[in-house]
């Protein structure tokens, strides 16, 4: 269980960062979905290392291969693998790690919990993990597409001390998210951010941030009432990506500093709208704001759903750092191998991918429990 | 699944605000775990409403039974339920729901869910439900204390603009919490949170805030490297409860202005340490400052584990609100009912069971795993 | 997940039989079935004991009380708990059970897997533990009629060496099975059998015997075709009765006695057919035989599911038996206690509660799954 | 979780007859278990066809590859995918089930659950899908060996008509199962046996038959007195092997045919045993007889687990048909492919890697479960 995640649609990842590949089976995916392998590369492209002069200069082209559940070119309704091998591991820099627990890194609470030390790149907690994650979330997104016009949509949003202008949340495209290398569609703030991650990978240092995201077309309804509630779902989803400390909805931590009146999202009465769709039965409502993020009580209300993630300062820099050894000993450690000196850029796949994987569970969990004729 | 959580300590909660009662039933609990349904109700008070001016006038003794899996002072291996009647209920008061959407409540979302209107109180949605919560954690607590000495702490760190200073970690104690009625532990502030709780009570108005949780003497090892990580756990855990919007742990959103640098929690050399006990297996180390917030790649490292909850102003106010009812209609809504103008004292208790049952759970789990010996 | 049931509708029993009472909890159950206390009644008062001179005399009216999840008749969606209480338990009865194994009862087992001795009447090995399932499934079966009109029929066919003749498949009635105490529909096979179980009970012996069941209306596409194929849910679902040694599906055992050419069950042209349903998309056929169970390849192929239960005698017996204590010394047990000589009347309704709970949970998966239109 | 199998050491299986290959993903295996792929292929090469003129002539070499989860010689504690080629996938050998409903196959069944045609071999319904669970089973295997000295010996005890009398459950050995391609441990059964299967196919007809199963050293206290029975899970996971009919445990059908009196297992007083082992709490006894098959009350008692699996005979035959094409048509059938004439002896590796998986699981659970001291 500890690797799946999921109850309908439900992905297992599995592969180590230096082991022959990374992979995901997803089992529950509807079958007669179209899918190709190029859908799922699109997405494995914008998590892969090497994209820009920001992120790992790693090699891996991350071809993905379907190796199962898809036959002439639709789901079969059967476990879907999928399978990337590594290609530019090298074990042999990180020899050093046998003996030092890295700062902040998972190297020292993994040895803690499994009684040994596999030192080659993280093991399962290396981002390389994520590959998995992203290809299912293409399989996810392309279902939330095909069930409901669902369209989800990260961007960074703040590197370190910069904070990008919120765009408007019902204009935002892909195509501005994607003209930029940081990801980030406000252009004077991405210039700037690269900016500091460049001046930070010079120094040998790492900056965090915050990736905002948007789901847009959510019908009203999914979700539970008490311990699946969407957002505690999706917090689940995001806090498991690496690196990730802190996730809001909606008003989020800013929202405790307001009063119910001021908080409080008004209804608003129907204008002339389109007929209900077969997922929502209570009259489509909007609200004057969106302080709820798109939840209210657990359950999507029909707004957009608005999230944060706040993402750490990569643990990996090349400044001298204290640490202890194997024997518990002080040492010095200067880390080299291949890292991101921000993780953002390429955390905004990862982020989408959790998402989708979060509302098509949903998504299914609610056309089963809501059985019945209305 | 929707009412279910956890995987081996797991629970079932029922029960709507007014029906006729609420309860829980825990499933995996070791036997043999003394146990009394006085321990039991020593949290469920510290939830139950009408504790002080501070919550809401509803009264309920909340008087825990205990309907199966104890015997003779001992949990039997077997199912738990427990249950607590409703004795305050007033439908009538919600008469005017029947009809009407409240803003930022679940009403509306819910209704669209279910496909039809459970207007009194609430249903599952209501705060009520944590009462099966609150008892389940307080079993999960006697047993973290049975098997390791976890001890979990919460308390109100900020109401509003009002926030206190930090308390120093290893200190602070369930007494200083339980000091003043608004679980806030610093004196002074805890007045001054008092008075703006009861200023906008007599406004008709809500506010929200921040609860903090600290948890002393998890060992190192619990948490999954994935999608399991002991923060995301955490993360589903307390967004799950009623009005919670963000969730940080250790550095949160703040550490996403630091430098990697700035960030890393060094190691420090094992003074003459204690030898490790079964669940420590890399030997015990300590960090220099704890951003970390105890886990690190999804693991305990056995720092205190640190987070805190971002929960929204009440949704339920008097003054006078502009929303829609049932038919699309444009409507004013003067809510009477009886409400917590903040829900932050009684939201310390739910925090701490909600921790005590992650942690509980993945106790299990890491038993389950570290099977072999090491 | 030990005391817990399925994957969708989803059930968590508790209670002992000697304990307050017994209940059960039922999450997954879609909103706006239409339910009341007196149709799950109906159910419990044919397992209930008391019922006739074959079964025992212990006297409980197994009133069931809905606490929660049902709202004016109809299901809100949300956990539906139900609870009965013990009237006659009678600890003193089991006085000396507290020192001593009973053969091919699950005292020593289970003192072995808790650690302690829960000695009175049983525990959770109890069949009172069943009233829990039969009243969901009473839930199931209500919900199976609104989906599918699907129906579930079991019956007595075998005590000791007394075997009925097989009624025809499609006419069997609910009427005829319990037209006698027996529940065997074959009115001399009947006779026979009340004679043999109640020779047996003046003996201070007891009775084995096979409960058969068929399930008419299930749509096709029922299952799932690797581990949780519809005839292994049903397996394990029939094996977690107390007392079932044995399941077939089909031709079962017998089966294995025939040739291929003998046993496939060759498909029909389809005759003038109503319009296929919803479920089935495959036009609907028909097969010369029914060797399959209605199942093939793990998946309801649309003809009657048939399946057959062994019983074996039970455990408890009057004529003296050599046994062992605590202490590991010989010792004779003369048994008291108040026991069916024959459980075989009494599991008719434990196999539907089963059989509905499969079929239910499956109906809801495949809801789940079949979300693109065909 | 349609393909997944296990709730703390868990398996989810992939692949089809006719695509890539097959594979299985084994989540929850403790970490520093000693495993080879050597240890692996001993029990695929006793499942993969072409072993023997008893088997199809289909060439699979069934070489396991290890992409994740195992470094230096042992399993790390995260997912361990295995993945085998399918080498000889002959796809034109069914062009003609592109229309046809093959009798008695999952052909008819899988697309009215899918709504589409996997005519490629069978899809996930033939038995290549087993490669993944016998694979997890050799894992599961050297655990249960690791932890607790288990051992899973299966064998065919019965083909048609032809029933080996049962061999003495103490002294039976792998070496005398695999003395004879067809696995059955007594040669001159075995010789008759090999007779019958070869003139099967010879006639173009097929036979079934029943394989016995005994699992020895298992200690007191696995399973669940509930839902979860050891014979529950045992049945489930032997009736989702295809072709699989029927199971019984201990006396199973023909234990319904004695009275209490003669079934039960009366307790010995504890010879000069060994001292108890860690699991066994209660003092370890021995009974007279064994026909609760090892489980009482759902739970092990540390007598042999011994259980029985009907297998109908292959539905494939060469003689000809009368079925039914996609368009409802009457047509004959006369297949060809390549197909056993009888699967019992390939069976053999099959239900031993099942009830290992079920043994490890539960294992895993029960060292969970019994976290207290006693």
């Amino acid at each position: 269980m500890a690797s799946q995640f999921g109850q309908l649609f439900r992905i297992a990842t599995f592969g180590e960062s230096h082991g022959g590949g990374v992979g995901v089976v997803v089992d529950g995916c509807p079958p007669r979905l179209a899918i190709s392998a190029q859908e799922i590369q699109r997405d494995l492209d914008r998590r892969r290392p090497g994209q820009s002069r920001l992120t790992t200069p790693r090699q891996e082209r991350d071809q993905v291969e379907i190796l199962s559940g898809v036959f002439e070119g639709q789901t079969l309704g059967t476990p879907i693998a999928m399978w990337v091998r590594n290609e530019d591991a090298r074990p042999e820099a990180y020899e050093e790690m046998r003996d030092i627990y890295r700062p902040s890194h998972a190297d020292y609470s993994t040895e803690a919990k499994f009684g040994l030390r596999n030192w080659q790149g993280g093991g399962r907690a290396s981002a390389r993990e994520t590959v998995g994650r992203v290809a299912a979330g293409a399989l996810a997104r392309k279902l939330l597409a095909a069930l409901a016009e669902v369209e989800v949509l990260a961007w960074v949003s703040q590197v370190h001390e910069l904070e990008a202008p919120p765009p408007p949340p019902e204009l935002l495209s892909r195509e501005q998210v994607e003209a930029h290398p940081t990801r980030c569609p406000h252009a004077e703030t991405a210039q700037r951010m690269a900016q500091a991650i460049e001046a930070a990978r010079a120094r040998g240092d790492s900056l965090g941030g915050v990736v905002s995201c948007i789901a847009r077309g959510v019908p009203p309804g999914l979700g539970e009432p008490v311990f699946d509630k969407l957002e505690a779902d999706l917090a689940r989803a995001l806090l498991s990506l690496p690196a990730a400390k802190g996730f809001e909805i909606g008003s989020g931590f800013a929202g405790t500093r307001m009063t119910g009146s001021e908080h409080n999202d008004a209804f608003l009465p129907a204008a002339a709208h389109a007929p209900a769709k077969e997922e929502a039965h209570a009259p489509p409502l909007r609200t004057a704001s969106n302080r709820s993020g798109g939840v209210q009580g657990g359950i999507s209300n029909g707004a957009p759903i608005e999230l944060r993630v706040a993402f750490k300062p990569t643990a990996t820099i090349r400044l001298p750092q204290q640490t202890v050894n194997r024997r518990g000993e002080a040492v010095t450690l200067e880390a080299r191998g291949r890292h991101d000196p921000c993780v953002l850029p390429r955390a905004v796949p990862m982020v989408e991918a959790m998402v989708c994987l979060v509302l098509a569970d949903h998504w299914l969990r609610q056309r089963a429990l809501d059985a019945l004729p209305r």
